[in-house]
């Protein structure tokens, strides 16, 4: 296994989109995400492996031992939140491409012809910063979301899915591959791995999660001659909104949930102008759906009260509800053999995030795998893993990969996404 | 006095970046405001007067009957706020418009020569809902802005005044006339002058304002995975800052203060990031600058607490401190022996908006009027005022711009920008 070619590989890719604080901004289909796609379609062609361009985006590169055979599929992301980390998604993406060289090598020495082929994968647009929702390129490959409704979501500024990917040159027309099964690495983005002193993270299941958009309706006056009293100001009623948000988590135990406001657009944002609308997201997710579905009661009780008590109108909307969904056991016995087998210390944990594998575990047994994460901190600048358990991970990953491509998990099946709590 | 034409010029001008519900949107320097400029001069040039457009956008239409005499200016202006309304500034402009041409009519006629000029005015940027600050031509005018700096000014996209202006056509290259002294009418956006009968306000000061900006600087992490504990949400510190702003009003009696945040930016803004910067204007107002002063000592005290207690950093900046001004009390006896000759109900009246008069009052004797504003509403789509007092203030603005080229005023002294409290 060569770690430092990995390594080299790693932080190349971390100075696309570079920025001051030794982050990345690499939002889906901008030109710093299509500069990262480029150096993954170059390395997979140098490679000498077939590469595919799916219709919403999504990067395969495919290495075809048994012809007909279906791929074990590997990888994650390159995109990135906006100012956000450098390991966050192109850590898996990375590492997936050395595993599979490293298997490839394998294969090429007289090792034997494995049961399935292996492709790995750089899915579209995981943050969901530019467009929502997240999660999209596999959810659409998965079958999860309509791929021609996702192509027509707009950002900010008003452009297109479609627009943006064919803008960068990768709307493409392939297939993805018939999948096997599913694994992918990803920094924990929490500090469980760190504060226990684990180096892989075995991820048992995802929380329960949804949004609520909320549209705020005031009235527009003037800052200086409307009276206090006489005034809807759509923006002070959103500001204890985003506070009942933030102050719901204080309802339960220490962490059983986490809730809060990341989207605000204000209307018509002029200093001089009390604020017409405000249009908020609110995202809360729990391991226990039941304190996600008491806390978003409680929310929508208290927003009922504050709008009669400002005599403004509150639209509230729930999406992107994302039940709990388990990875297969299985998968996790296989995980932990390899771990064990390469002196890794790990344990079972569950993931607060969403992660492609969430979405590809409805159709293809799947492997989720962490290292840690100093501090515990992501989507921000400052995010960091060392590079030693970038290396374990990459061992791991390998390890798992290698027994998948030789028939591991052929008789586990998926969990389709109705079988969910 | 041909009042159907008044109300047939204004009721034409309110469809010109009309909105569905009755308002009009035609901010500083957009091709809206172009397009209410462009009515504005081809009726300056059909009335037979000379247009001049200065370096920073403003419009006159020059009436010379003495040569080389200085001009009385009137106006207001045609821009407006976001989803504004259609009385806001334009019907101070087309009053001055059918006002002139009333006065130039009778000089034809043969009345005797006036001893000043006339020329009324459009104002650019006075809502600074798009460029910041307010009342920004007649600031330029009357010298209290440098126009190089102004001319810099960017809105929220990054376009700067020049190119906005230069962009419409209406960058010019004339100077503006020599002034005697100045009048506008526009609407209260109060409820003072409706709830207690009078056509006319006559503005004797106006309030002292002052706005604070504000930089809220959390740091950004994923609103999945990252611990309520471990985040410092900067969106949560500017919902607190913001009820703060709003709540510090009932610090003091009733409608002494008026105070709130109308913009705010919040970055990166994805639904899944706790934000990282939150910019907030607030703007505070009142006709006692102890009380302004007060408040906001009071906020930046508790704003302080608050930047320890979240552990994060918050900068505050003063800017646009405007003292309160006086109007010359020879122009307000003035206005009220006009009111009255016209047998229109007035009163005196502070204003709590900014207006181009306050700038002008600084380099020339300046009388300020108002008519009413149903419900007092202003700033918004529903802003509504009688064509009966609009004719009404049409006569009011006629009268008090007939004694002013007749010679009065012009022994009264302007009020230096030094010498306000």
């Amino acid at each position: 296994m060569n770690s430092a070619a990995f390594l080299q590989d790693f932080h190349h890719v971390a100075t696309i989109g570079a920025t001051s604080n030794n982050g990345v901004d690499r939002q889906a289909a901008t030109m710093e995400d299509a500069r990262t796609r480029s150096w993954f379609a170059d390395w997979v062609r140098d490679a000498g492996w077939e590469l595919r361009v799916d219709g919403i985006g999504n990067m395969f590169g495919l290495l075809e031992w048994t012809p007909g055979a279906p791929y074990v599929l590997i990888g994650s992301h390159l995109d990135s939140q906006p100012l956000g980390g450098r390991f966050d998604g192109a850590y898996g993406v990375i590492a997936a491409m050395h595993a599979a060289r490293q298997l490839d090598a394998e294969v090429a020495e007289g090792s034997a012809v494995p049961r399935f082929n292996l492709a790995v994968v750089n899915w579209f647009n995981e943050e969901g910063g530019r467009f929502a929702p997240s999660i999209m390129g596999s959810s659409v490959f998965a079958g999860l979301l309509p791929r021609e409704l996702m192509l027509d979501v707009k950002d900010l500024q008003g452009v297109t899915v479609r627009e943006a990917l064919d803008g960068i040159g990768y709307l493409g027309t392939s297939e993805g591959p018939d999948v096997a099964s599913y694994a992918e690495i990803h920094i924990e983005q929490g500090r469980i791995l760190e504060r226990e002193g684990h180096t892989i993270g075995l991820v048992d299941s995802s929380w329960y999660t949804q949004k609520l958009d909320i549209e705020v309706l005031g009235e527009q006056s003037h800052t200086g001659a409307t009276a206090m009293v006489d005034r809807h100001d759509a923006l002070v009623a959103a500001s204890k909104i985003i506070l009942m948000v933030h102050d719901v988590t204080q309802d339960f135990s220490d962490e059983a949930l986490v809730s809060s406001v990341g989207q605000l657009t204000l209307e018509p944002n002029s200093p001089i102008v009390v604020a017409r609308r405000v249009h908020l997201v609110a995202d809360l997710r729990s391991g226990d759906p039941d304190i996600v579905k008491a806390a978003r009661a409680k929310l929508i009780a208290d927003i009922d009260v504050l709008a009669r008590a400002h005599d403004i109108r509150v639209n509230v909307k729930d999406f992107d509800i994302r039940p709990i969904r388990r990875f297969p056991e299985s998968g996790l016995e296989l995980a932990d053999k390899v771990a064990a087998g390469l002196g890794l210390s790990s344990r079972r944990i569950q993931t607060m995030a969403g992660h492609d594998s969430v979405a590809m575990n409805t159709v293809a047994p799947s492997i989720m795998l962490f290292i840690p994460s100093v501090d515990g901190v992501s989507h921000c600048e400052r995010e960091f893993t060392t590079d030693a358990d970038m290396v374990s991970g990459l061992d791991m990953l390998t390890g798992v990969a290698r027994e998948l491509i030789g028939g591991a998990l052929a008789e586990t099946s998926a969990i389709p996404p109705a079988d969910v709590e």
